[in-house]
């Protein structure tokens, strides 16, 4: 499959308002063939018109045949082969190895959410039979189903030019839901986009989707994913991104006429505790930890730990030290694109600059234009208390020291903190003993805990919960990662007194599917 | 007990501002005794710092033992016997019976939580097992589990002062979730509002829970619950009432530095489809079942049927007049206060006033100060779809007939409903049968869809939905009514890697709660 830098609207294909852009290598920062065209206004209503119209027969379309649809998008993404590998990686920067690793996960996210679905329980059926006898009032048969809540927009990550892009997690989610997808392709990977918009169109063909299911609109600018969060079709909108980016959707979805839910995936610090005892026993083996999560990716992951808290001892010290020579070890890596790049460059130099701080350690490599270089720097806990610029992001492989007097000031600290993807605490047995309070801040802050480990590595399943408090996230009652970030995307509806043949296959009394339901307060596989 | 008019800051009393106001009945529009004090700003602040103390206990506390105080509560509500039912009876103008009827609903939906937690299964637990030996990355440990998002507003509602209000299913859902809960009390019912909150404070005591875990605030107008919602510590929103007021909090908190998410029950017109084999075989009997859901409690539910739309025809026209005839012979009733009358007779003018609509029946009786005339008004489909002033809410026994030339334009008009709480089909297997596409409008169109009944009603069981798309609601993801409401005030927490000995009871190994757990995929009581 050749790269075809139009915008995708349903089956067709549009050239849109003339604008045109190109992908550029970050390596190298040279262009890479294909024009992109920036989508129109016109493409933008037609796109949307067309996603309302395909929606009335999504809707209704069985999970099964939504399922095929999913798995034939991941068997269209592997036929891609190296084409896509290879233009995804010059695009991103992105070693080979990563960008095959991604996809592995990406394919995997859009099986599992077939399965998901075929399995049908999902849509969480409840019923409650009549009770015509019952006085003072009879009771009615309710019946309640999850449904889908219509044309969701999704934004392209950067960082995750497959897993959370065109194809990837918010893509998957939807259109499983039986939401049609409105896909905002990220200007920084174009030429991924496209083959894989392609390949979800071609998929939409092979098993008999309507027309409008899908679309992909590029921009290089942010004029275009404005326009669709703002357009009173769009029912959602699921983004991964800058807390500014997020923000400003979330602001424009609020101020609609008619509001809809943004799930925006922004920064985050993922602080982690570093208790004593543990820096007494194993300060080199955490410290060595650290410094691959810091940099692994060029830290351009939205878990990379940018924080790390603790008490001053002799532990921290040998801590401090080891870090700082694990970082000096380590390389620069090209990040994502050169406004990346740029901006951790800036945001780096801001934060060094704040009052109190200091450059612990960093690679001594020299730092190729569009590279990151490596760097944790330190600051003690009350300037840490006091300064809200400390506490905000630099994305890349930049991790912050806050060496705090006490553990009272190391309380305080955590207390400060603002809402997280994650959180991790790193002690021994001893430690965690004397921590419970602390430990109750930190799942106060955050979406999910960990203990004696690293934040990078999302491991997608039931169990994970990827979201939490503002700014981590602008919803933190849903996860972004594993089944149940389809919550996202659905809505109840009940039946009252609907006749059988009335009824979605979900909710008839022989239970034709043979999923669970909570049937009169009892959940069961049998029929009513 | 005795009426205490001063704010209810957890276990303390304040007097607020210094600013009283009193509560009216609106059948001899006299004052009724007890001042009562408007909060102050330092009561907002107080009552939310000690909603944040109290949350770190009540978050970790037992379900069991939240549910001892959620019984007390509806323990407390009946001890206050008839003191209760007079005052409100005499703040609304509601008869005693339908207090009476009110208070069973809220005791029994606070027990209802009660039993839900207790049971345990809410938290939704998973637990994905660790898988040391996975190759290329290892298995994490990953458990997850629902925890409360922290201090909750709740705004009492006018027109169920009781089952809406300060312990009514907003309170009762947030408390049931481990959240702290302030109470704007509905100026309308501040003596109802008063003993209600009194008997919270008492069963909070009598329970152990910690200070702060219930606050009641006055305010005659709109300046507290402002506050509340902005305040930085508030975490979620709950509320019944108008579009206005509901959009009013929603943008409040949508424009914090933090947003949080509010869960506004809004207004509904709740159109109903007449078909046309139903009304040729029974116009009649539907008319009256109609004229009464109309007039139900003075047409002051949120579910009242405003809208009928149908096709003209010769049934129609029978409907129609006995519509009308049945409307005649209903007599006035007082309204829930004076502010609701007035608003009724302005917004019924306006309507009547629009083109094209004239009145087609209304009750002949004489109309007494702060009643309700019941009325039922006509227009055309074209005039309907054409003026979205038609489509607006009159809060009270108020109903207008859409009469359609043809099934498009029926469905034209159905096309061009806003979000409802229910919608209704009136019809005959004859009618379903070519209705297919209209039944599918509907659905999309609202959070509940009722076959040949009312919309007034709302049982309160697992499988009813009571939110809708907007404007019925902010969020159609979430209902206000029966148990799964408490997941407007609840979000994932992953634990990875954790030590047995800090999981939560519902995570640990051997399932000490024994509830239903999601294991690797499977649900199961069994222990890991």
């Amino acid at each position: 499959m050749s790269i075809n830098g139009k915008n995708l609207i349903g089956f067709e294909e549009s050239k849109g308002s003339g604008e045109l852009f190109q992908g550029i290598n970050p390596t190298t920062n040279e262009f890479l063939p294909t024009d992109f065209c920036v989508a129109s206004d016109r493409d933008i209503d037609q796109a949307l018109e067309k996603a309302a119209f395909a929606f009335i027969a999504f809707k209704q379309m069985s999970s099964a045949k939504r399922a095929t649809f999913l798995r034939a998008i991941a068997d269209e993404m592997e036929d891609l082969g190296d084409t896509l590998v290879a233009r995804a990686s010059a695009e991103t920067g992105l070693p080979a190895a990563r960008i095959i690793g991604e996809r592995g996960r990406t394919t995997g996210q859009l099986r599992m959410f077939a399965n998901h679905i075929e399995e049908g329980s999902w849509v969480e059926a409840t019923i409650d039979t009549a009770q015509p006898e019952r006085a003072p009032i009879p009771k009615v048969d309710l019946r309640k189903l999850m449904v889908p809540l219509g044309p969701v927009v999704v934004f392209g990550a950067s960082n995750f030019p497959l897993a959370y892009s065109v194809a990837g997690g918010d893509t998957a989610a939807a259109l499983a839901a039986g939401c049609p997808v409105l896909v905002k392709a990220h200007p920084g990977h174009p030429g991924t986009s496209a083959l894989v918009g392609q390949a979800i169109v071609k998929a939409a063909k092979i098993t008999g989707m309507p027309d409008g299911v899908f679309s992909l609109l590029f921009d290089k600018g942010f004029k275009v994913g404005a326009s669709l969060v703002g357009h009173p079709t769009s029912q959602a909108v699921g983004f991964t991104g800058s807390l500014t980016g997020g923000r400003a959707l979330f602001d424009i979805a609020a101020q609609r006429e008619n509001p809809i839910p943004v799930f925006a995936e922004m920064g985050s610090t993922n602080p982690v505790i570093l208790l004593p005892e543990a820096m007494n026993k194993r300060a080199a083996a955490v410290a060595k930890e650290y410094a691959g999560s810091i940099t692994l990716g060029t830290g351009q992951f939205c878990t990379n730990p940018g924080l790390l808290l603790a008490t001053k001892g002799d532990g921290l010290n040998i801590f401090a030290n080891a870090l700082a020579d694990e970082i000096a070890l380590t390389n620069p890596s090209t990040m994502l694109h050169s406004g990346i790049s740029e901006a951790y460059g800036a945001n780096k130099a801001v934060m060094i600059d704040q009052q109190g701080v200091e450059v612990l350690g960093q690679s001594v490599e020299a730092v190729a234009s569009g590279e990151a270089q490596p760097t944790v720097a330190r600051v003690s806990g009350s300037y840490f208390i006091q300064n809200a610029n400390l506490h905000k992001e630099v994305f890349g492989p930049f991790s912050m020291l806050v060496e705090c007097d006490s553990p009272e000031e190391l309380a305080e600290a955590a207390q400060s903190l603002e809402g997280q993807l994650t959180t991790t605490i790193i002690g021994e047995p001893a430690d965690f003993e004397i921590s419970q309070r602390l430990i109750s801040t930190l799942q106060e802050k955050a979406g999910r805990i960990i203990f004696n480990g690293v934040p990078t590595g999302v491991e997608v399943c039931p169990s994970m919960q990827h979201g939490g408090p503002y700014p981590a996230t602008t919803d933190s009652r849903f996860t972004a990662v594993g089944i149940h970030s389809i919550k996202r995307f659905i809505r109840p509806l009940s039946f009252q007194n609907a006749p059988q043949y009335i009824l979605p296959e979900s909710l008839k009394d022989e239970n034709p599917l043979r999923i669970l339901r909570l049937v009169d307060g009892e959940l069961t596989k049998n029929a009513v």
